[in-house]
């Protein structure tokens, strides 16, 4: 039984308390968060003791961390839990600054860390990789990953985010280098501010198109926008040189009603709680199994710092308006 | 090159025209209505010339009639035109009366009559058939037929139609036998007027259920309506031993609009003329080549006549609240 | 907080422990079973006590009774358990023979007794009686339920079940009532055993169509099979007076395959466990929502025995290959 | 009644003959080609005469020509055919020669041209930019365009083509400006040779990711591939402020199977020629609506060199690995 210390107690925080309480195989024992109350309501119902992140960290009952602050900790974080020799599981991002990423990254090297990448433990997303590492599609030609939120942040939120790249499109990041199974050479985005301009007037973009490009002139293409009046578009698809992958969206409901006006279905779930719920229970599971028995962590710290890396590329690509090279980053 | 006649120049008689003159190995020689106008416009576009029902059939330089005049002409027609020793494409039903149709039967034995099931011709109806053939889900079990109308007829249509049965069901109880491979035993019928009163009023119906029991515990079931609101409903599932097969309805278009409100696509095309169009020139292809060959034709008068024996079986059953066999008609 | 005692640690005894234990207004209190160590098992997993149904219904620090046991001890434990003052959810059936249901029902009169029909609270399902009810598609006219499970049970359960009608059909029958708002008038059930020669030795079907007539001419049409090759298949449709509603399958994933043999989605999920589990969630809190505010149930015991009442229509229409009215019933 | 000259009797001459000769307002007089047999066997067909495309041009009793020569002749023919008082209907591209098109383009000024971009015609798209135009999801903000050939040309075929761009993604910018109602400031392209090594030894792309930028911010992205196993893939999507629009492909059969191996539709219709049959049946309705009325042709030779220029800016751009602006073109 994993004894888990939960660093963060908001939105995201929650989510995973559930999990961890729920999971046969980990019990929530300590949670944290700046703000008191935060913490104590989590704690009580899962009955678990309110501390500092400090304490959890140095308390050697403790098997793991998981990290669910504000970004602007993580790297200070995870690099105290490794070294207290906690597993941790960190949410995206790792860091805002690519550099204290990669500072982070070393410092934790030999430590076990997994960084909550959810979608790829979403049950399409993980069957569509499968497909296609069982070369179902043949090999992969053009990856295309649709992602578009239902709608904008607040733009106080947007301000601290380290812009869309940083904070939305990662997790399109990811999803690409868990499909194509490797880094792009170059990244190119154009990027504007169609939805809110007051994010445009922050110095952020709300709408985007990225397109990488591999060292075996393999392509993706990543579009984004902060605002679907539908719900949360979350698609993705694949040319192989045999056919092709597409995990479509997943919706509220299965009814569909048929009138003169047309043929309707339901929306897509609302957004990523409602749409990656699964992907979270399983993402825990996955963490708890690998601690447990001693294997490698499905997603690295390692792959934090590569996400970061393509979202560093694209925000410079945008800005400047050219192609950036990763080798420039 | 089969020269034809035309019988009938109404709304059908309209469409085979062109399929006759479009077909590179038929031609449109003659045309025939007892409204003279409607002859000699269709006369008129497709070079053909006006002439009586009578002197068509008594034409040795015509091979083939399409009859598509009223459905109380059918029997007397079809039984002219093969003592004349034309080939015959007859519209459904072969007549009202089946003791009529079965002599119009008798009479023709020995000549060549098609009866214009239009869906067999259908690609996706006819895909069905074949893959249920081929038995890619193993044996039928149950096969389910949905056939709803977008509005209903006038009332005086329905009075001089034969009833529901006779007239809209009769396509159903062809497909049936055409994906069984065989007669059912009983026919169990539920119906009722819920469209439109003065339907009911008329002594018919215009809503049914209609069971079908095969000599080996096999089932089928057909629903029916004169109206769907948002078009003509045609489709067709049959679970098998290994599996289902299913075909879906044809819309108008492929364009889908996703807002607040849901995900919205086309509706299906409106009616038979819009759904089947491209089912009526494969028919007609159909009949060319049989008759061009000597090979038999696709649809029997037989086929006809078996059509008809459903449809009576299923009026006595609504009728009568009772199931009706088979040996009772 | 509802103490609730468990009666039953089977199969889905053991889903309705997971509900109960997680939803924060109740708690798992004990556990019986006639095979003790499932009881312990339970037990232990969520902290509950293992005791006799006798006396968690004895014990007046209970609230509520689940009752998952065989459908042949439901009627005695409904008494028994609202004779003692508690809240019963049970299990469907109420019983196998309508007479003892119906004399459980008048037994606990004034009681608080829901029934476990499952669907009634699968959000597609309770979406389209919500659109139905609000005039989306006009009034209803025609109600199709296909209800295909993926395999067939063991003769051996099949010879205690009932029969097919009160085993299976019986959640299509409450599903059809449920949807229509009113019991039918007859019922008209053609039935074979094609899936599996014993069932039919055992005197049961295994494939049925069951068309149920209302008292307005509106009518229902359930289509069931005991196999279903690609897993459980569970749709509803009703043709109202303008459109009409569709509950399409719930599939694995939403990964979609494009390869010159087809377009392939993943299948409808396999069983009812794996489709029904959020409605057995909503469903367990609709009962502890009931129970704490003092409303009504939303399934009571009469739609209970209203549900066996057309399992035995449908029975005898089958054997005796007639309409049956429910006032024969 | 249009009376006609075919310019080319080859594949697309074919397609043209049939919806001229077809078409009650048009007759199709007489037919060239530089290969005789197929002028002569498509004037068999019709009724047509042979003869050479300058006759053609200078009979003064022909009312228009269909260009469906090889690209090198088209600029001339027009310059010809308008010069001679001709409405022309001429097939893409305009010229492989961007400035030649201009020439071409001056020269023809005042001359009723319409260019063959079939698409605009497809029942699907036209909803689409309807809806659009109707502001049923807002202003565009994403464009999103997939255009995948079922297989790659021969490479002999290749080097003559022009290049990817201007043979077959000419199609696809026309569809952008069609949809987002102006020409885009700068173009990026990144292009690679996945699917047939010979291709990039010729100097040519054969998958493709375009993105276009537009004056006010919004986006456009072109996916292109000359190989999808499963046929045809033409897609079209639009997120605007209010929804979005999405056209899918239009697939063989309507047939639908499912077995033990998944739920298994038709393929898309293998190429342009199924897939866009009736478009290219209304662009001819189209072009003698407009001619014989006297009225605009919708699309113009103007919007055919506007294509070019986007070809033109994308082909430099993937060579040069940085954004074209159209300014520079």
């Amino acid at each position: 039984m994993l004894k888990v210390g939960l660093l963060g107690a908001g939105r995201i925080g929650q989510v995973h308390a559930v999990n961890i309480a729920r999971h046969p195989g980990s019990t929530l024992a300590a949670v944290s968060d700046v703000h008191a109350p935060a913490a104590e309501a989590l704690a009580a119902t899962y009955g678990a003791e309110v501390r500092s992140s400090g304490d959890i960290i140095a308390d050697s009952a403790i098997d793991a961390v998981l990290i669910a602050t504000s970004t602007d900790t993580h790297s200070d974080l995870i690099e105290a839990a490794t070294a207290a020799g906690k597993a941790v599981l960190c949410e995206k991002p790792v860091d805002l600054s690519l550099e204290r990423a990669r500072a982070c990254l070393a410092a934790a090297e030999g430590g076990t860390v997994m960084i909550g990448f959810n979608r790829r433990f979403d049950a399409s997303m993980a069957a569509m990789r499968t497909a296609l590492a069982g070369g179902e599609v043949g090999t992969a030609e053009l990856l295309s990953i649709t992602s578009y939120d239902p709608a904008p942040p607040p733009v106080a939120y947007v301000k601290v985010s380290g812009g869309m790249f940083r904070d939305m499109t990662i997790h399109d990041f990811d999803m690409a280098t868990f499909m194509m199974g490797e880094m792009p050479v170059t990244v190119s985005a154009a990027a504007s501010s169609l939805v809110d301009p007051e994010i445009g007037a922050a110095g952020d973009f709300d709408t985007a198109v990225v397109t990488l490009t591999y060292g075996d002139g393999r392509l993706a293409v990543i579009r984004n926008s902060r605002r679907a009046a539908y719900g949360y578009d979350q698609r993705i698809e694949l040319l192989g040189s045999a056919g092709a992958l597409q995990v479509d969206n997943v919706t509220e409901t299965k009814l569909v009603k048929s009138t003169v006006d047309g043929i309707t279905g339901a929306k897509p779930t609302y957004f990523f709680l409602e749409r990656y719920m699964p992907a979270y229970v399983a993402e825990w599971d996955a963490f708890v199994t690998a601690v447990t028995n001693g294997t490698a962590v499905p997603v690295t710290l390692a792959d934090g710092v590569a996400a970061l890396e393509l979202a560093e590329a694209a925000t410079r690509s945008a800005r400047e308006g050219r192609p950036v090279a990763l080798s420039e980053i």
